[in-house]
C-alpha cells in the first residue's frame, strides 16, 4: 500500500534545517509503526509541492534515510521502507503530549462506574462458557443472514442501504413487524406507533429519557437487568425496588404511587420466573389505580421451547398504559443492535425525535438486512432451532446440577437460555470468579443484578445458550469442585 | 408464506361461540390485510391445540370460512387464504383502542419541536435535486461496498458480525483511523482516545451530554448545523451565538467566558468559509484564555478539492483541549451512520460509557465493512472521483449563477458541496419552498441555520453534490425566474 502525501506535515514549532525534519518525520513515522515495512512512499516530487519545500531537500533527505537503511530504492518506481529498517513493536501511538486540561472540572456528567460489569470479549476461548448473551456459531444461521444482506445490498435496495431517513426507519422492516412479529404477541399497532431502536438497550433508554426526570418515580424488579438499572440513575429518577418472586413482580408489593414500572413479564431478567395470565391482569388494574405506565421489556419470549409464550401484557391494554419493547438482537445476535419500541402515538413522537437527535436511525442496510431475514422465513426457523437446542442442553445442565446438588433459584417452566442460581451464603461469587476462568469456566456473578448497598453476592447466572451439550456436565463439576473447595 | 399459528389469540373479552369467534378471528385479519391472499392457515390440529379448543370447533369455523369464499382448501394440503376473498386496501392496522393516558401529563420531556426541518425523502423523484447531504448512485462506489461488506459476511469475520462488543470498537476499524485516518489530518491518538460513533450527530451529541449542563455556556457558530442548535438545546445549557464572517469564527467576537466553543474550521456549515491558519492559532489561543475546551467538527474537510484541507486544529492543540469528530457517513453514504470522536482518555472514558448505556456498539458488521473499504483505498478513489465531479459541478453552478446573477453569499475557496446563497431581502426562502417544489427545483431553506427569533428567511442553500452537471443551469433558471416572480 502507498503511503498517502496528506500524511506528512512538518512541525510548524520544529527545530533544525527542514532536510533534517523531513528525516525525523518519515524515521519516527517508521519507528512508531505508522509506515510498514514495503509501503512506498510518495514521490519526491509530490512530498515536494505538498510540504512547500524544494524538491532537492526532500531527495536529499530520503537518499540519507536509505544509507540508514530505513528505505530502500526501488528502479523506477521510488522509495519503499525498507525490510531492514527498525523493527516497531505493534503500531503504538506516541505517548500523548501533556494533557493540561482539568478533566475533572471539565467534564459536566459523568457516566462511568454503573452497575454494568465488564464481560470478557474473548469468552469463545474458555472451554466452559456458560456466558449469556453471545451468539453460538453452531446455531447461528449464517448462510441465510449472508444471503439476506447480500440481496440488501443489491441495486434495487440502493436506497433503502445509502439513505439518509432523518428521522423515519426503513418501511419494510416497519411493515413486517405490524404485520407479523406484534400479532404473535396478541398485539397490534400502526406503524406510527413503532419505533425501531439499536437493540432493547436502546428502546429502554430512549423510553426513560422521555418518561423521566428528577421528580418522577419509577419501579424496577429486584433483581433486574443491571444495564437498566445504570440507564435510570443516570436519568436521576426515584427508583422503587420491589423483589420479584417465583411469578415474577407482585403487583400487590408495588408502591401506592410510582410514574413508570419496568417489569420483563416474559422471562423476568434473571430470574426467569413467567407472570401468570391472572396476575398480568392485576398489574394492570394496579398500575391504572396508580395512573402508572408500564414499560414490559418483552425480553426472551422467543425462547420459550417448554410452553407456548403467553400473549404480551401489551395485548391486554385498552388504555395506552404499556410500552412494548421487543429485540431481534437476542435471537438473531447482540452485535445486530436491533429492537424496536411500540407505544401510543405521543409517546413514539417524543422518542423519535430524540432518536434522531441522538444518532438520526439505525442504519438502513441492517434494517433491510432483518426485514428479509423476518420475511423469508428464516428468523423462524432459527428460533425453532434455538428452542430443540436450548432444550436439550438445558436437560443436561438440570441433570448436572442436580447430581451435583447445587441450588437452583429460578429456573423457570417456560424455557430461556439460563438458570439463575444460589451459592452457598457464605460464597462471593464476584471473587470465586477469577478461581473459576482460571479453571476455564465461565459464570455470571450475579450480585450487579441486585439493588443498592447490601447485595447478596451468593448468586450467580448460569447460561445454556452458547456451550456445547458435551460440556456442559464436566463444566458443572469443574464449578462444584470450586464451591465445595471455598472454606466457609 | 405460511401464517404461523402464534399469530392467533383468542381475545378474553370476546362474546359468541367459540366457533364465531374463530371465524370472526380469521376474518379480521384477512379484512385488515394482516393475512394475504395464497397464504396457508396452520392446520386444524395445531390451530386447535395452540387456542385450546377442540379439532371439531376449528374445523367447522374453516368449513364455514371457505362457504364464504375467505378460504380455499387445497386437496391434502389444508386451507389458504382464497384468491377471491375480499380485498383490503393495503394494510391498515385497526384504528387505536382509546388511549385513555394523558400525554401532556405522563410525557417527562419532549424533544419535538427543535429547528431540524423535515426534509423530502422523495428528493430523487425532483428533476432539479440541489439537495445536501444525500448520496448520487452516479458517484457512489456500490461495487466495491458490496463487496467489502461481503468480505464482512464471512466465515474469518464472524465474530466481529455477530459479538457483543460491550462497550468497545472493531480494533480493525480503530486502528486504521488511529494509522491512517488521522495523521492525514496532522493527528496522532492512541486507540484509549478513539471512539466510534453513529455518524457526527451522535459524536457530538454524545459530547454535549458529558461537557455540559444548565449551568455551562456553549458558543455556537451563526448561522450553524441546526441539528447541533437542537442538541444544545436539549441538553439545556446556555447558548452563545456568535456571527461568523468570511473566515469562519472570529476570535476576537468571543466571550470572556465560556465552557465548550463548537466550531467547523475547515467549512463552517453552511457558509462553507475555511478558517485560515493564523485564525486557528488565534482561536486556540483565545479558548486556552477563557479555560474552555474546542469542539472540531471536521466538516468536509475530504471534499476540499480546490485547495489541499489545512492541517486540522486539533493538530495544533499541545494541551488536550481539542474535541474532533470526524465523520464517514458524508464522503461514504449517509444511511450509514459512522463517525468517530477524538480526545483526551478522560472524556472518551465518559462518552463511552454514554454510548454504553444508550445503544451499546455501532454494529460490528458496518465497523468492519468500513476498515475493508477504507484500508483497500476505496475510499480514497471515491472521495477523489467526488472532488473531481464537484468541481465541474461547481463550475457550471457557477456559470449559471452568475448568468442569472443571483446573489452568492458564502463559497468558500477550498471546494465543498454547496453555495450559500442570499435572495433579495423581501423574499421568503420558506415560502418559495413550495412553489420551487411544484417547478421539480428543491433546495434548502436557510432560516433554520440562523439563531433565536428574528432569523433572516432570505438565505438558502445550493448543493451540487447529488444533481448531475446538465441539470444544473436549466434548474438555476427556474429558479431565478421564481424569485423574480416574487412580489415585493
Amino acid at each position: 500500500m502507498a503511503i498517502p502525501v496528506e500524511t506528512f506535515f512538518l512541525a510548524p514549532e520544529a527545530e533544525g534545517t527542514l532536510q533534517a525534519q523531513i528525516q525525523q518525520m518519515i524515521a519516527q513515522g517508521i519507528l512508531s509503526g505508522r509506515f510498514r515495512k514495503g509501503e512506498k512512499l510518495p514521490s519526491s516530487r509530490k512530498l515536494a509541492a505538498h510540504l512547500g519545500v524544494s524538491r532537492i531537500t526532500v531527495t536529499l533527505a530520503l537518499t540519507e534515510l536509505q544509507a540508514n537503511d530505513y528505505l530502500e530504492a526501488r528502479d523506477r518506481s521510488g522509495y519503499y521502507v525498507s525490510e531492514n529498517a527498525p523493527e516497531p513493536p505493534a503500531f503504538i501511538a506516541p505517548t500523548p503530549r501533556a494533557d493540561t486540561i482539568d478533566w475533572s472540572r471539565a467534564l459536566g456528567r459523568r457516566f462511568t462506574g454503573g452497575d454494568t460489569p465488564e464481560k470478557p470479549q474473548d469468552w469463545a476461548r474458555y472451554p466452559y462458557p456458560f456466558i449469556y448473551g453471545q451468539t453460538d456459531p453452531a446455531l447461528f444461521d449464517h448462510t441465510n443472514w449472508r444471503h439476506c444482506a447480500l440481496r440488501a445490498l443489491g441495486q434495487k435496495d440502493f436506497q433503502a442501504l445509502t439513505a439518509d431517513y432523518y428521522d423515519q426507519d426503513d418501511p419494510e422492516l416497519i411493515e413486517f413487524i405490524a404485520r407479523h412479529t406484534l400479532p404473535r404477541r396478541g398485539i397490534l399497532a400502526q406503524p406510527s406507533e413503532i419505533l425501531v431502536t439499536m437493540g432493547a438497550q436502546n428502546a429502554l433508554w430512549l423510553t426513560a429519557q422521555v418518561l423521566l426526570t428528577q421528580r418522577r418515580t419509577a419501579v424496577i424488579e429486584n433483581p433486574c437487568y443491571h444495564a437498566l438499572r445504570d440507564i435510570l440513575t443516570q436519568s436521576r429518577c426515584h427508583l422503587t425496588p420491589v423483589d420479584v418472586d417465583r411469578d415474577g413482580l407482585p403487583p400487590d408489593a408495588l408502591p401506592d404511587q410510582a410514574d413508570v414500572i419496568f417489569t420483563t413479564p416474559s422471562h423476568q431478567a434473571p430470574t426467569n420466573a413467567t407472570m401468570p395470565r391472572a396476575r398480568r391482569e392485576a398489574l394492570l388494574a394496579k398500575a391504572a389505580d396508580m395512573g402508572a405506565l408500564i414499560v414490559e421489556d418483552d425480553y426472551e419470549f422467543e425462547v420459550s421451547f417448554l410452553r407456548a409464550p403467553l400473549p404480551a401484557l401489551k395485548s391486554l391494554d385498552t388504555e395506552g398504559r404499556v410500552i412494548y419493547v421487543g429485540s431481534f438482537s437476542k435471537s438473531i445476535f447482540p452485535g445486530l443492535r436491533l429492537g424496536y419500541l411500540v407505544g401510543s402515538k405521543a409517546f413514539i413522537r417524543e422518542c423519535r425525535a430524540l432518536r434522531a437527535s441522538v444518532l438520526r436511525h439505525p442504519p438502513g442496510h441492517i434494517q433491510r438486512t432483518a426485514a428479509y431475514f423476518l420475511s423469508l422465513g428464516h428468523y423462524d426457523s432459527l428460533v425453532r432451532r434455538m428452542g430443540q437446542v436450548f432444550s436439550r442442553r438445558r436437560k443436561v445442565m438440570e441433570e448436572a446440577l442436580a447430581a451435583h446438588g447445587l441450588d437452583v433459584a429460578g429456573r423457570g417452566v417456560f424455557g430461556g437460555s439460563s438458570i439463575w442460581m444460589e451459592g452457598p451464603a457464605h460464597i462471593d461469587m464476584g471473587q470465586l470468579d477469577a478461581r473459576l476462568r482460571k479453571r476455564g469456566v465461565l459464570v455470571e456473578p450475579g450480585a450487579p443484578f441486585f439493588h443498592g448497598k447490601r447485595r447478596p453476592r451468593n448468586f450467580y447466572r448460569l447460561a445454556y445458550s452458547s456451550i456445547p451439550s458435551e460440556r456442559i456436565a464436566p463444566g458443572i463439576t469443574l464449578l462444584a469442585r470450586e464451591l465445595a473447595d471455598c472454606p466457609e
